[in-house]
């Protein structure tokens, strides 16, 4: 449902459990940088009334989200602080065509896969973190990732028939699951 | 109250009457842009717990005036298309410092300038316009520009002295009058 073509590597979750309040910071970064992907798409495609109305809905809640996670560092006295961003969002926008419709169609995948991806690692963050506050938080969070995921693969669809888009999801997970098997050495959300 | 070094010219009246479609659309616009800056500040700004608290409600309540925008056009008939943006902002932006703090405090200020010639305008066009509906619209709206620009105002106080910041605030407010006067030959809400 996911449409990812890899789980987590155990990697992961031994950066996680070795970085838990560096990842918290890099997940209210998450939220805001889904929050501005949102917005632009908002902006990029003003004539798609679907897209302009759900967008609307989903930066309200990746704020909501982010307000939630600077709480919880806020409860933790963990100072939030710019980080360097890792490369994982920056490889798969790499990977958008720049010609429309394609161009709209990998945007709304791209963020289709960071979302399912997030999903996923909030999943694994319910089930193996000890701290109980954190996986309950990531029990929580990770229901509306998996519908904005939904939502994105659905928003697509109006920029090309249903087999496109689908080939096309199937292209940009391969590319997604080899970026996240290469890693990224800092503990990040998507490393 | 607005710190507005001028009151917008009757030549804008006169665009707006001739040209009032466009100037919705162009209304459209610019509650995309203030979500925009609001969301952008946030991101720039991420230490100030106060900022970022206050920008996402700033980001929340541009959202919904953009949809209420786009509910107008859509009930007119009046398709939501892309404009070549007016100079107003990009001129402002432009005279923004480069250092902190001063550019943290300059990009509020001009925020702040920004939602208070919104707000004068907007009165203006509750005054002025025949068109009943529009002209409640705008009564509704030109409250929030003004409790905005005292928000940006007093953010701007976390970068400087009152002093500092009230003297800025004169130069920008007197750049801004010029830019006002200086005009924009497409029909805009800052033109």
């Amino acid at each position: 449902m996911l449409h990812l073509h890899s789980t987590s590597p155990d990697r992961w979750l031994r950066q996680v459990e070795e970085n838990l309040n560096t990842i918290l910071i890099d997940h209210a970064h998450c939220e805001q940088k889904a929050a501005s992907t949102a917005m632009n798409l908002m902006f990029e495609y003003v004539e798609n009334e679907a897209l302009t109305a759900t967008m609307t809905e989903i930066v309200t809640e990746e704020l909501e989200h982010f307000h939630m996670v600077l709480k919880l560092l806020k409860e933790r006295g963990i100072r939030f602080i710019k980080l360097k961003p890792g490369t994982y969002g920056r490889q798969l926008k790499a990977l958008c065509r720049r010609q429309e419709p394609h161009k709209a169609m990998d945007h709304l995948l791209v963020a289709a896969l960071i979302e399912a991806r997030s999903c996923e690692r909030f999943v694994l963050l319910r089930d193996h973190l000890d701290d109980r506050e954190l996986s309950e938080f990531y029990g929580s969070l990770y229901e509306s990732e998996a519908r904005h995921h939904a939502t994105y693969v659905r928003l697509a669809m109006d920029y090309g028939s249903q087999e496109e888009v689908g080939a096309r999801l199937d292209e940009l997970a391969t590319a997604e699951a080899e970026i996240i098997a290469a890693g990224y050495e800092q503990p990040r959300v998507h490393s």
